[in-house]
């Protein structure tokens, strides 16, 4: 009997809870579901015979410490700063560790005691990161082991509204983390391009963005996602003049967005005095800097814009040019824009998202220059049953199969791209019909 | 006897240091002057007999308490962060505590206890944060005792070079911290004008500037500073339609130094790579989005300005654009651009400082609109005796005298807003010729 624990049961654990109860039984696995919110722990247990569910403080050392310790495997689906404490627990308690999140410096500072441990801490196995770092690794292996050069890499990814549902000018619903789309961004963009490195900061991330053509889904942007150049050596990449990975968003979402950032709505630095008191026109009236005609008006010049822009029409439709009350005690812009845009941009009990991620890769092949494209759309069945969820909770739920059956794995602080880990994850992906179209061009 | 404890020995501490001493003998007092670098904390000391030199790294704790413990009060000059550490000290040993940084929320959430145990820990008693509490409040008091109604308050600090000295084309030169003039209005500014709140993100705040007239030293420009909103309680000015603090620049400053702040050059969240083998024209082109033209063309597109503007001679006057090497192993480009100020605007050895101070008041009395301009300008004598040394150290010098010889001052977490405080400080400070000048207009 193999002990499962999974701490957070939000919005992305359906599928992986799915997935792992599926196999409960053949596998001889007991899991336990612990959240802060035990109807959530206990609505995604479903009364299943192998699951238990727990409430959980996730700050509450003693009961996390002690649930973590009967455990033989621990998945932490928290938000991303608190996957340190639970790190520490599992180095602690000589237990196995499965993340979806970005490897943070204090977890990947933790490398050596984990594999002096014989550990797996096996972070970023989700979609972005995950799945991306999985089907790229597959893909320059087999450029490698032909004789390929890899010249320029691109990978993009985006958690978007599938087009029989996007209805609503921003092209964009939410199928994960709101506050995560909210603050997407902040910090320094890094990548490499034709040899330019390019550091951009966070206000001129949405300015500097480029088109992408999806085949089979048409015309597309994207934006740079984070330090790219951390993943140059990590891809065996050295001396690569090209290596961007991006987000990818409808055409016309970042220009917006950006509008959102000048005003200063994504900034969770300050509370609003008199929230409570508060109208959305007041508030962007606070952020602007007055001047000649109507909160439209002001705001477009904060924005260098023309007043009658399609980028202020999509602002005028989240409302925030309106007397109605933003509704909060007190909060930061940050929180205010998560607020309303929860309502404006929720993906009804029956609407389908979408996910597209798409690689391209340029490569030298006996001094032919070719060029592959492989792409991955998948749509979700409805609010519950995501594409997001699917994506992000099949890979964490096939690698644990595949840890606990006994196959090897790398030990340490690892993200999945070993052939030993993303061989096996990516084949039995494509039996859940989660599959890549390649596309080879020769110049 | 009486023992201050000085930690810290920087560059605002020389005057402090002077003043302490010169006062010694007579009061009785001993120093302990403690510092990382010894052999600067000894050069303070200056072989003075009432004064020791110790070497202090301010993160031992054991260290630090030790010292601590010995003294009755303690002034902690260390870089803003490291207060709270102090603090906790002075708490456990039940030890005054005078400092010349904002008072940071966790200080002041010591404010119970530090008042339960009779303790004053007087934050923010320098230039500013400190004589423009002081002054002003002896403005404020003085129209409220005539009756006055305040309807606006206006108040500018800047730490300048004076116009003899003035020999750059940013018309700026350091007489404090690099660092914090790089890191300069990261965060919020919050202020309120004519009723109407503004809440300005760092990317805008030297963008939204305003011209200011100084009596006797011309035209200079203001960037809003910090949280002016936090002020309205405490200057007891509740309902004002109008309250700013603002930080004075030459003019033209502001506008050049956005465009380091949109190009990322202030930016301090992440480490250059291969810092070590690039120049300043490198690292400008991986701040760009590329295109036509040369490093200038390029710089001016991110900035939004033509390549002729004079805010590009300004920033092409630091060598921004040069074939230099950076010269760092590694480091942020805030770090990039401390170090190549530190030499472009060095204040040297016979070079003086400047501060200017400028409140500007409207208030009704009896039916009559008044407007009071107060001001206050000072040189330094050379780069060790500046102007900013004197108007930091002198208001606490002066309060820790006033409160060694047993006059009654305010207990708990509290800045110099009292009568009985601002009183005595501004009376002596006039003594050592630090005096405002008033100018009433009737409308």
């Amino acid at each position: 009997m193999k002990h499962i624990l999974i701490i957070g049961a939000g919005r992305s654990t359906t599928a992986l809870i799915q997935y792992l109860l599926s196999h409960a039984a053949s596998q001889q696995w007991k899991l336990t579901i612990a959240d802060a919110d035990f109807s959530l722990a206990q609505s995604k247990a479903g009364g299943h015979s192998s699951a238990t569910a727990v409430e959980l403080n996730a700050m509450n050392a003693e009961l996390r410490q002690g649930l973590v310790k009967q455990s033989d495997l621990v998945v932490s689906m928290l938000p991303p700063k608190l996957h340190i404490e639970v790190a520490k627990d599992c180095l602690l308690y000589k237990k196995q560790l499965v993340n979806a999140s970005y490897t943070s410096a204090a977890v990947q500072s933790m490398d050596h005691e984990v594999k002096a441990a014989g550990l797996t801490f096996m972070c970023e196995i989700g979609l972005d990161p995950g799945i991306d770092h999985m089907s790229a690794m597959l893909l320059l292996d087999e450029i490698r082991e032909k004789g390929g050069e890899v010249t320029a890499f691109r990978s993009y990814t985006g958690g978007l509204v599938a087009p029989e549902h996007d209805d609503n000018p921003w092209h964009y619903k939410f199928s994960w983390a709101p506050r995560n789309v909210v603050l997407a961004g902040q910090g320094t963009a890094q990548y490499i391009e034709n040899g330019q490195l390019r550091f951009i900061p966070y206000h001129r991330v949405f300015e500097q963005i480029r088109p992408i053509e999806v085949p089979g889904a048409g015309a597309w942007e994207a934006y740079a996602n984070r330090n790219s150049l951390a993943y140059i050596p990590i891809y065996g990449l050295q001396d690569v003049p090209t290596l961007i990975r991006g987000t990818i968003r409808g055409t016309g979402f970042c220009s917006a967005w950006n509008c959102l950032i000048k005003l200063g709505m994504t900034d969770d630095l300050f509370l609003i005095p008199n929230a409570a008191e508060m109208t959305y026109k007041q508030l962007m009236k606070c952020l602007t800097f007055g001047g000649k005609g109507g909160v439209r008006d002001q705001v477009a010049r904060v924005c260098g814009l023309p007043a009658t822009s399609v980028e202020l029409d999509k602002l005028e439709w989240l409302g925030l040019f309106s007397d109605e009350k933003i509704g909060i005690k007190t909060g930061s812009p940050a929180d205010v824009l998560e607020k309303l845009l929860l309502d404006k941009w929720k993906l009804g009990d029956n609407e389908k998202d979408m996910i597209i991620m798409q690689h391209e890769i340029e490569y030298m092949q006996r001094e032919q220059r070719k060029f592959v494209t492989s792409t991955l759309i998948q749509e979700g069945s409805n609010s519950t049953d995501t594409a997001m969820s699917r994506l992000v909770g099949l890979p964490m739920g096939i690698f644990i199969r595949h840890l606990l059956s006994g196959h090897p794995v790398p030990k340490g602080v690892v993200i999945p791209i070993q052939a030993e880990v993303y061989k096996p994850v990516l084949k039995e992906l494509s039996e859940y019909g989660v599959s890549f179209k390649e596309y080879v061009m020769n110049y």
